[in-house]
């Protein structure tokens, strides 16, 4: 059994907190917040708590508060020797207090409060300055069915930059092409399939061999006729970079001029 | 019942051809390629032809064939007064021959020739000259379970734009975290279940209220560390547009300071 104090009432806290209740080999001794509102419904299910003092003895204590606070709520644990991790993309393995022994335990997903989350589908990123606390953490991992990686801080910030692109900016991307075709009257679910065929191609198939379209096929008529389409500056200049980004990755010249058969 | 004349044999000819075959509703009277032995192994099932003279009565001639083509090809056929559509996202309706009523009949997805379809999962996008044509397209697209929609010339091209941003150019993003994780051994797969549910998650909610990230909440810090891990100048310049749009969507002003708490 794996007994967890798990400290914030955000998103991530949220389901982590729903996630370890149900699984067998996990206990939630406390849950931890610094304002009472929001954990104090689960007052039933598990020992809620405002107060730093009141902390009791457990596996792991789990910081899943905002990344700027994560070093400051660290020196302000009542206790040294324990196993202590935050649960940030960014945040350094040594931004937590040293008086305790340290680790990350980084869900690599997009959180929202409301949605349901089933953690089979939320890789948990893992890191830890000991061998036994890594293997506590992965057990916890498993525990809550999800997929484990040990990763290090700079790999782990890598993966939270790769994730802006994948996350943050890709949905910009369905952004623009919302604002452009409501601009024309037309009904933005017609693009749904297409963005979600576009995500599950890539489970089996490298992003680099999923390519396809003009800029892969240099089709200058269309590159250009979709420029002149574009009213707006910044998307003109996103068409444009990105053009070039998949000729550069597919090694197609820009500057060379193609025959039309 | 409806008699369709499929032209072509390329990724989206091979894809409505089984479809329609399914269909009950539906009969493929011929397929044509200029080609034969692409088509040459379904001559027991369909009449499989290469020559344009050997063409029959149909209700609908089909030219699933490039875009490039598609106004030759029509200018070719040894008839007139029938009903000659085109499966384009980009060519004008009127590029097709004018001794036939013209129509278009445009899948929006990315179609492979490996992978199976479900075009249930494919929205058809039709135009006609004349309404009754109209009904035929809606007929012909329902009959294989897809989704349709009345859209004119300008409104496809529009839409076909949108398709590479939320297509092309989100796989591009992909491919760029691919490459940055690669570079710095990480397994790419961690990243795919955020690659899924970034797309899932626009199906019931606007991209603009999915948004997340340090872009949007200006979170300098990060925005500024992101810049300096990133070592190749194309991913720099496509990390500060993409950031840029983001601030501009969400009305982030993108010189005021922010105050760390
Ligand atoms: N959201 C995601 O998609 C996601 C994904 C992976 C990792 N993460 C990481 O998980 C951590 C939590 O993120 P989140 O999205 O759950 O944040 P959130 O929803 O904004 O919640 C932040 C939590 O931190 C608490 N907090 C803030 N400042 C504090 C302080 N000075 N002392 C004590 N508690 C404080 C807040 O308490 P109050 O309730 O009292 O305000 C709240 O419970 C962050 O490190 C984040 O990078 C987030
Ligand atoms: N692929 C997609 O994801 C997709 C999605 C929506 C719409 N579309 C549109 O669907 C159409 C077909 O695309 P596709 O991807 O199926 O293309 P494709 O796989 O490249 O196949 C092209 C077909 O056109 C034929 N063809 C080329 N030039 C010809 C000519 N001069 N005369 C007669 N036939 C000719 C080819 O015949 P051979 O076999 O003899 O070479 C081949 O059968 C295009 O208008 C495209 O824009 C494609």
């Amino acid at each position: 059994m794996i007994s967890i104090v798990l400290l914030g009432a955000g998103n991530v806290a949220s389901h982590l907190y729903k996630a370890f209740s149900k699984a067998k080999s996990i206990t939630v001794t406390q849950w931890y917040n610094r304002s009472f509102d929001a954990i104090k419904s689960y007052q039933n299910e598990t020992e809620v708590i405002d107060s730093l003092d009141k902390l009791k003895e457990a596996d792991i204590y789990i910081l899943a508060v905002s990344d700027d606070s994560i070093s400051k709520l660290s020196k302000m644990l009542p206790f040294s020797d324990k196993f202590v991790v935050h649960t940030s993309g960014s945040v350094n393995i040594h931004d937590l207090d040293k008086r305790n022994k340290r680790g990350v335990f980084y869900p690599l997903q997009t959180f929202s409060k409301t949605a349901e989350i089933d953690f089979s589908n939320v890789p948990i990123c893992i890191e830890a300055e000991e061998r036994e606390h890594r293997s506590i953490l992965k057990s916890a991992a498993e525990a809550i069915g999800s997929p484990v990686y040990k990763i290090n801080t700079e790999q782990r910030q890598i993966l939270h930059l790769s994730a802006v692109f994948v996350n943050n900016f890709t949905n910009q991307l369905y952004r623009i092409a919302h604002e452009i075709s409501d601009a024309k009257n037309i009904n933005f679910d017609i693009l749904k399939p297409l963005i979600l065929e576009t995500a599950k191609k890539v489970e089996d198939m490298s992003p680099y061999l999923a390519q396809t379209g003009p800029a892969k096929r240099n089709d200058k008529k269309t590159l250009k006729r979709h420029l002149k389409q574009l009213e707006n500056d910044q998307h003109k200049a996103i068409y444009e970079l990105l053009t070039a980004s998949i000729k550069q990755t597919h090694g197609v010249s820009t500057s060379s001029t193609t025959r039309k058969s």
